[in-house]
């Protein structure tokens, strides 16, 4: 296997090329990025026969001002007004596809829109429109550990493989990997990522004092395509490796030794993005070590990095994970805004506050966290999980767009009001300070970089959506589909099939794992497969209080833990109300007996006997689609689908099975079709 | 600290030998045993200032035939007949105390019967009796393994630190360790270790062919004190490391090879005690592996071991570890008899099969196993866990003798047939094949041995009831505190609060864990804490059943599994009768609603609430009686007790809330004296 073939070309083989490689095209530009875009222009024009040399052009690429323009870019021009950074213009008319960009960055992700564009580039006329991101912050955060821990290993929640940048303490050095994936970042738009995992143990702590060069020579190799490196740091690095008696964010010392070791990450990485800090959380050191809160935490970093145009990614992920599961009146769902929002406004500039997207924990169906409606003064970014450590992790099928989409078009401060998406983007008109959108990496040095190969599209999605977070999720699966099997002799049938396997995904996955958003019946430690009462009896602080009666946690301000009141009108009363709460949240709000009747007519105890019968039926059929698809795919690629859909139906009936017999002995009710219930 | 002070003495304190130190003794007797005898008797006059040198002798120590004896001593000699290996007769007549042996083991033996009887045995007159070992096979079985493994670590299942053998792959060397510990195995009277783990992995693997210095050097420091060596083998040894293409038993170069294997064992180590397998159970490899049986398996490693005088035990914990929680019709309980009962009379006379105490695994409350009535022409040994795995780990006081006495007492063809005890040790007048008893042992680097310092006599108490299988388990107690604890001022007032914390407090953690024999009930992979389903929806065979109506696993012949049909008459009625089963077993045997009524009127619900609530009162009193105790011994002994009472205090009360809460979400059935259930 030669080396180009070591891994897969995922959103990017060569046939996704052929448009533009036979073309004539024109790059102006100076500088890596407009390099990478020529590169990338003569690669396809060698392998499809394009750019016979000179004008007329079919394809200009031009940074503006980078030299003189064709007559029709320079009327396309003349169209346009400032573009932005990242942000280009693209149009067609006279048979000329013109894309303009104000840096080089700008080009490149306008060569890739034309590229995903395919033939559609190069017909009719169209535009000129501009394309713009709608957050500045698009970063994948790798969970990724430079020395292998002992319970989480080499990535934590990775289910891909090893990490692509270490192994076993060291840089792996292989920078055509990296290289590869910062070009498939740019094809789908990302332009950062986190190079360790946000739990930050004693080697890691010391990356960005005594390992600046691994980190540096990832950064260079990620470079040209736009992407950004930041850092994971330990709050306590002060300390360790630092060697100071404190790391009081309001030390004097303390403050000093940031700036210094900030100064260095910058000298050795110009464009470095920032640091990502887990702070007071799961273990993780923090200001309150010192008597100091998250404000000075953060702002501390952010002095350091001010300079330099640096940002801190500080994470609201804060609990008590050693919660008493007798206690009913704590609630971790609350947690994150009982910390945050009183510091609403005291933070830094540079400072991003980083919100996972429901108030727990990536569980498959959450509500969206209130912190997005409750701190103004605050730049937020929305954290998605990528990897899927509680959707199957990338064992099953479960296309997360659609989750993520609910998440972006949810409006926090009621209906008409901005949407999750434009609080973490920003107004497109406003100065840009937004917080953007992190998700966590689901990619390891698996030959399909995702283990699953259709876990690809979760990984383009993200970066999609991080670009357009209005883009139809089922809209950018067709972009996948159509670059991923770009070589398929009949794409039309392909399509329509991926779709029919895809699309419902992640619903289909709700149906068959824990019922009506009241999450956590996973198994303690590894997350996979089911365990109802595995975190009952827990410190985690993940109940569902089933009993014989009835089950969910009463989170209402009438009966339970007040967490609705967190929620600004008309949420807070929707969710407060039995009646008004939607009912695949209804168990994260409410405590109800099995014979609760849903809205469609059917008692609490009968949907999750249907839910979870209907979820492996629906992952017989789609397993069933896929087998339909031999042939159609490469037999690599499709052998190793075919056994993890073996894998997926298993660990599906044991979902199914256990949970209805755990409700079954619970409720004492048969299923009212009278299927069986072991 | 110097070298003699980095391992607490346990039950041999220099105080322990006052009433031999200050006497004038006499040892007659030739080899290393009886050369240990003189030092032991020199070291206890240097310190206690007796031995004065020639007669008159006030103790005469004589293995017969080893020399004149004073008068006294051949008086007491012309009473006894033969005594046999190991024993000893003992008597004392015109002030004279006399100890003689066949051989030096039992001159050994006798020696620290003289130090338990203490000034007793300077005292008026006594005997002559003699005293023989119930068991020619008394063994510790350690599953300590030479590398440290990824899960299990050094030693599995170990409470108590490292390995005394083995550290991080390489053997430790520190046979001091080792010698002191040879010598309070001969002071209780265990006669053999294992020094592997069962689970034999790659590196142990190799200890009988390409790490046999090792091996021999322990073997060496142990030969003094009586203690023989055995190995823990893998089944697939003549494959890896042999490099043979198989290990079927049949195979003749798979014969030869274990026969040159043992033979070079046998070189390196003339005592070597023999082979010990773990077979085809949990991912071992054995004899199924080749089409074979286990009597195929266990009869080629005895023909090995047969020209050397050598045992193998080959353990008969096989059951199927991949069960479907849904089928209840297989029952691990039923494995061991399925898969052993039908060789009965196929094994050849030098392999011994090594059953645990109950049909499941070590659990605090389990029937005694069926197979010791129903393999006659086996010679079985018994084997008891007294590392505590499933009784507190070491953290919690839970003294095991009564519980092992319960066992050896019961009499597993009916009332009035013969006991465990007889039918493991076999008749003392028949030939001495007989199979014996097997402990795995509780004994690690930690100073005081066993982690809990308390957990000492469970050690103790292994070796003294494999010696006399019918000793009351207080008396036993009472030795090893006066032996302990012989510096005390005060040990009477001692003696009295230890037995009044450690005689009930099996049935103290059997009353605040699982309920009436139902069995686990804990955290699975570390096996300590409450997790009622832990395993519930496991693959490990080991369910409760507990649904809203009832709990407990229905095991009859009527409607069950049919296990009760495992034991002979009356057994099979008793335990197949929901009135005649012990309400100790109830759960084991039957299904029953939480309002069924045990004998002392209570329902089966009350009573899970009564148990669990008294158990942790128990705890807290056995905690201030041990607080008590500050200043009446060791304060560093008392200070590790106490955070360890701390610590079953806390867990104590965790195992209360979780069943309780559990039981009463299931069965909705209040507490009759309205205590707090959360």
């Amino acid at each position: 296997m030669s080396r180009a073939e070591e891994f897969h070309p995922a959103w990017l083989p060569p046939e996704a090329f052929g448009p533009v490689g036979a073309r004539r095209t024109l790059v102006l530009g100076d500088g890596p990025l407009a390099g990478t875009v020529r590169e990338e222009v003569a690669r396809a024009e060698d392998r499809y026969g394009g750019g016979a040399s000179g004008p007329p052009y079919d394809l200009v690429l031009a940074v503006a001002g980078s030299g003189p323009l064709p007559d029709t870019a320079e009327a396309v021009v003349a169209e346009c007004g400032p573009i932005g950074a990242e942000g280009f213009v693209a149009g067609r008319r006279d048979g000329v596809t013109v894309v303009l960009a104000d840096d080089p960055a700008g080009l490149l992700y306008g060569f890739f829109h034309v590229v995903r564009l395919g033939e559609r580039a190069f017909t009719g006329a169209f535009g000129p429109q501009a394309h713009r991101p709608a957050a500045r912050l698009r970063v994948l955060d790798h969970w990724d550990n430079v020395d292998v821990h002992p319970v989480m290993g080499q990535v934590e929640r990775g289910y891909a493989g090893g990490s692509i940048f270490w192994r076993d303490g060291a840089a792996r050095g292989d920078l055509a990997r990296v290289r590869a994936y910062g070009r498939l970042l740019a094809a789908c738009g990302v332009n950062a990522i986190t190079v360790n995992n946000v739990n930050v143990h004693a080697t890691e702590a010391r990356l960005p004092t005594e390992r600046l060069d691994d980190v540096a020579a990832i950064a260079a190799a990620l470079r040209p395509y736009g992407v950004r490196v930041h850092l994971a740091v330990a709050f306590s690095a002060p300390v360790d490796p630092g060697g100071l008696p404190t790391a009081d964010p309001l030390d004097n010392d303390v403050r000093a030794w940031w700036a210094g070791v900030t100064a260095q990450v910058y000298a050795a990485i110009p464009d470095f993005g920032g640091y990502l800090v887990k702070a007071d959380s799961e273990g993780q050191p923090g200001p309150f070590t010192y008597g100091r809160g998250h404000a000075d935490g953060a702002n501390m970093l952010a002095a350091a990095l001010e300079p330099h145009g640096g940002v801190v990614r500080w994470r609201a992920f804060v609990y008590d994970h050693r919660q008493d599961w007798r206690d009913r009146s704590t609630d971790r769902a609350r947690a994150a805004y009982d910390h945050f929002v009183p510091l609403d406004g005291r933070f830094s500039r540079n400072v991003i506050l980083q919100v996972k997207h429901g108030p727990i924990d990536f569980q498959p169906r959450e509500p969206v966290s209130p912190l997005f409606a409750a701190m103004p003064e605050t730049r937020l970014a929305l954290e998605l999980q990528v990897t899927q450590e509680y959707t199957g992790q990338q064992r099953h099928v479960c296309h997360l767009a659609p989750m993520w989409s609910e998440v972006l078009r949810f409006e926090p401060e009621g209906p008409g009001g901005p949407d999750v998406a434009t609080l973490v983007t920003g107004d497109p008109a406003s100065s840009g300070e937004s917080g953007g959108l992190a998700g966590v990496s689901n990619v390891g040095d698996d030959h399909y970089w995702t283990g699953h190969p259709l876990a690809q599209a979760n990984l383009y999605a993200f970066g999609r959506l991080a670009w357009t977070p209005r883009t139809d999720s089922a809209a950018i699966l067709d972009e996948w589909i159509g670059l991923t099997f770009a070589a398929s002799r009949d794409l039309a049938a392909l399509r329509r099939e991926l779709h029919a396997i895809m699309d419902g995904s992640w619903r289909t996955y709700e149906r068959y794992t824990s019922p009506l958003g009241v999450g956590f019946m996973v198994r303690p430690g590894d997350h996979y497969g089911p365990d109802v009462d595995g975190y009952e009896y827990t410190p985690w602080g993940t109940y569902h209080h089933a009993d014989r009666d009835g089950v969910g946690v009463d989170r209402t301000r009438a009966t339970g833990t007040g967490f609705t009141g967190q929620y600004p009108r008309p949420w807070s009363e929707v969710y407060e109300s039995l009646e008004r709460c939607p009912d695949e949240l209804l168990l994260f709000f409410h405590h109800v007996p099995y014979g609760h009747v849903l809205r469609d007519g059917t008692t609490v105890i009968q949907h999750i006997y249907d839910t979870h019968f209907a979820g492996v039926e629906e992952v017989v059929a789609a397993r069933s689609r896929w087998e339909g698809l031999a042939g159609a795919v490469d037999p690599d690629l499709h052998a190793r689908v075919s056994t993890l859909f073996d894998e997926q139906l298993r660990c599906a009936r044991e979902w199914r099975d256990q949970i209805n017999t755990y409700f079954y002995r619970k409720s004492g009710v048969p299923d009212a079709h009278g299927r069986r219930i072991h």
